[in-house]
């Protein structure tokens, strides 16, 4: 396994609530510095416009190789104030201009980087209120923001990050079908989608599921892990609730062949960010080791036969280790 | 507004607990006199196998007619017993061919019957458990499926009901936009989509959004609607919980120019069916009217700002009326 | 760890689609006698009436000490038909009467059992649609009901299990605080709970708290496990999705030194229910042996701390196994 | 009707995502100004500390008396960064001695601005994780919590928000039910409840059924109102997503009759707080005006029979006009 993560996971922590912050602030080369720490990453998936305007590509680049960290890709800041009524989705057509500009600048931002792909979450595009909003409307300009995002630079692709809600109360692309569905209209292939495990168990998808209906439909660009209560994306330590999805999910991961990094996505805004990014790491190799202790076989005969006591036997024994029998 | 309703309504209601059912078994024919008796019912939603293998397709035309009535539809029991495991995706198969036989029958009776539509709802395909089934392997017997069936009479098309859940933990076609990828891996023009108002709020969509997805697709092939608490398939009253959302979706009904029947899908466990079909009726005339009254330019306009404080006045002035401002 | 079991999960299964039932017709007294080939259950939560008339208390009893089980509470069908419209909240006092004496030959068949307990769960009572009933008196009647059952044998004391809903839309027991604030209402201390894990899971309760909070009222009269998708009353294999809170509820079975037997709640739609038992038991003895590996003092430093991350690398541990540093 | 409002509804909002925030920053003394713009409010729900240390009690007395506004309530700021970790169940007890003297201060405070009443919303208070938290431990500081502020003055009684969840994953005083056993725990009558509609819902309660048992057992301090979809606290404009049983919740409020102010718990992230709180008083004079014209003896009797159909005829033809039949 190798690993990532989003830069967000070292950065200062805010909500609506303690709007003095969880922690200080942090700049995005600290952020890089706390990455390096954690040991185990290789890349980062690094927001843009950078924490300080004062910031250079070529300073992002040296901290990166003085942690031995690389770009996997750039995530454009289009869910910041100027975009709270959406990016693509807006409205205001001057605002959409704003949106596809900055998107312009992650586009060569991830060039000089070498990044492959910018990443898209249009957090703020959707709708909060029954009646606000002409829904074919709504779908064409999510459809035209990120193709015409694509379309910049043929070496960049585009990763569609899908999410139910938050910031807005319904997101447009809030499925990993719905986004597999809007990408086919675009007639693009360097469209993608990021199968974020906390978002899938959020949408109450099946995670295991639409990581092999997005790697089957040539979609699959970036995994991202983490964990929550299935209501919300609390961005919690992988494992930490669904173990057992997360361990299918990894059987996925395993099975379709997957040799990229694999990125953490966490909000610890109560935990030390390097401890919590190191604490998932530790989840996952053990449970990368565990999958190596799986009789593969006799899962793969009791899912053949989709019988659920015999797989839940083997998980059981996998996790709980052979117990005697009375 | 043109209604219609599935015969199930009428029908006799068993669960897991009250065994012993909540009324009296009800034939194929005595449910057709049942629907006969709302009075603005025109057509019907029929299952098949009908309730006793007594019962001749004439015998049916025969209390249709009686009661003016026609068939919208033919909905094969793929969800019994025989197909506990699953119908297009049992492991199975021979289960698998034996429901694809039932489907056979069941375009053959829709023909008779002057049914346009077979509609398919596999209510046991899918899974229950974690590590229970090979992704994969179920979306394509799911997919085979239905193509097999739709593939049987150019005359007969086929209509799939997509629901989250109930009774498997989770079906494979869950969401609209699922069923619209699945629908476009056939290939086929001749498979489309039941948008059912219960089942989109249930899978946490905007009932609204998605009919228009599906319209724009052009795979909506009939729509079906009740209420539920969001949380199951509750099979409700018309507008008894969601009544803005319902109101919503209704304006969407008349915006893609919907002329065909709307189909009641209600499970009155401990209330009159007849009544209950009348109190939805009452409900979605009361809608229209309502909708007659709205200012519809002050919507769009409002909808072109995406602005929802001005939707919410119109929306709470058209139901609840003027009010004097203190 | 000693075990039981509800007799329904060995009965005849039956869903509102799959009305020609999962399986055959099993007799109260067939139910015991795979209950018995199970090989670890001690006792059995028994509904009565039993499944055919011409059963006879002496023969449960034959049954029962043929298969070394005994009688742990008695479960009176209080939400069949005859109680669709609720049973101690039915507006109907005819209906609320029948209720009564159904609970009162419960009584009587406990004592004659032996069974400390009839458990009490109302299953249609409560309320379907918004403003359909006056809260107040809904409430009065549930409180009235059950405090009219623990009176009537000092023998024989009550136990309610609440669950959020079904087959109602909403259960007048819903929660463990509102059950226990009921109980606190009637003065009785011959009232307790049923903590059953899965409904406490679907109550999107923490079940590890709910345990130790009714534990603490001196509420907690029986215990029920299984597992579900946290969203309806699935009646799953223990541990099967929820496997981290599974352990951490075990854990505080053992802190509050609970030495009664655990009883199996469980609905094996699908699957042979003798195997789901064994499955379940399996699953919980390995939960045993891996809470018996735990290093508690560390866990109980961690909670004292509220240090999440510490605590998820003890569960991870124990869990996934000691793995090696990359 | 009377109306007043959280004065967080006028401030600046912030989340993870926007962290320049959806506006610009807004003084105790300016949202003041904004509530007396609205024109129907009365009284107002103040955050303390004040926004910037240099403002007195003195001055805040003014502002609102400029605008014909007084104190309902003041809510002592135990969310903030420095209470991250918990105010009153913080494993630290330095931090639950400072949450304790911030409380304290805001008596002082609530007494001087002639307000009988200290909100207590300890939004930090629970855990994230599971396993993180020794559960009875958390329950007996909320409650020493609670108590220790209620006794500080005779004169100035403490009302508890409850909450489900946000910003911890799960909150200690999370429903109605629990919120009242843990009051009847304290054995003092100076602690009460604030229903907030909006809060009710997203727990899955049926909140006019909360409103009467709060009510019923004497602790109902305060009223809170807005909607959401039911997942999270979105905090909406009053009836613009659960308008049916909004208009329910307003029945039971002048069931109870209420005469005290009611009050707007919103966050219009991307909207006018005027007109937000406008179109809200808007729709809730409105409903008000509805249940005026509603047939009280109808309902009544419906509720006496459990009668649903009859119960959704009354409120369909309230909210949709009479219409005629085809």
């Amino acid at each position: 396994m190798r690993f990532g993560a989003g830069i967000w996971l070292f950065s200062q922590f805010i909500d609506r609530y303690a709007t003095d912050a969880y922690g200080p602030a942090v700049s995005t080369i600290e952020a890089i510095e706390r990455a390096g720490a954690v040991g185990d990453l290789e890349v980062l998936d690094i927001n843009y416009p950078f924490s300080d305007p004062g910031i250079t590509v070529e300073e992002v680049l040296r901290a990166l190789e003085a942690n031995r960290l690389s770009t996997w890709c750039i995530t454009p800041h289009i869910y910041t104030k100027q975009f709270r009524g959406g990016a693509f989705t807006n409205p205001d057509p001057d605002v959409r201009r704003r949106a596809i500009a900055l998107c312009e600048e992650a586009v060569h931002v991830a060039r000089r980087l070498g990044a492959p792909t910018v990443k898209l979450w249009p957090g703020q595009d959707g709708f909060d209120y029954p009646l606000q909003a002409d829904y074919g409307e709504l779908w064409r300009l999510a459809i035209d923001g990120v193709s015409t995002v694509a379309a910049m630079d043929p070496a960049v692709r585009v990763a569609i990050e899908y999410k139910a809600k938050e910031p807005r109360n319904h997101l447009t692309w809030s499925t990993a079908a719905r986004t597999l569905l809007g990408i086919a209209q675009t007639g693009r292939d360097d469209i993608g989608i990021v199968v974020d495990l906390g978002h899938s168990l959020f949408a109450k998808e099946a995670p295991a599921d639409v990581l092999q209906l997005v790697h089957d439909h040539g979609r699959l660009f970036t995994i991202e892990v983490n964990d929550n209560w299935r209501e919300w994306d609390d961005d919690m330590a992988v494992g930490s609730v669904h173990l057992v999805e997360t361990l299918e999910f990894f059987l996925g991961v395993r099975s379709i062949g997957w040799d990229q990094p694999i990125l953490l996505d966490q909000f610890p805004f109560r935990e030390d960010p390097v401890e919590a990014a190191r604490t998932s790491i530790h989840t996952m190799r053990a449970i990368g080791s565990a999958i190596d202790r799986l009789d593969l076989e006799a899962l793969e005969d009791a899912q053949r036969r989709q019988d659920p006591l015999s797989a839940q036997r083997l998980v059981a024994d996998l996790l709980l280790g052979q117990t005697p029998v009375a």
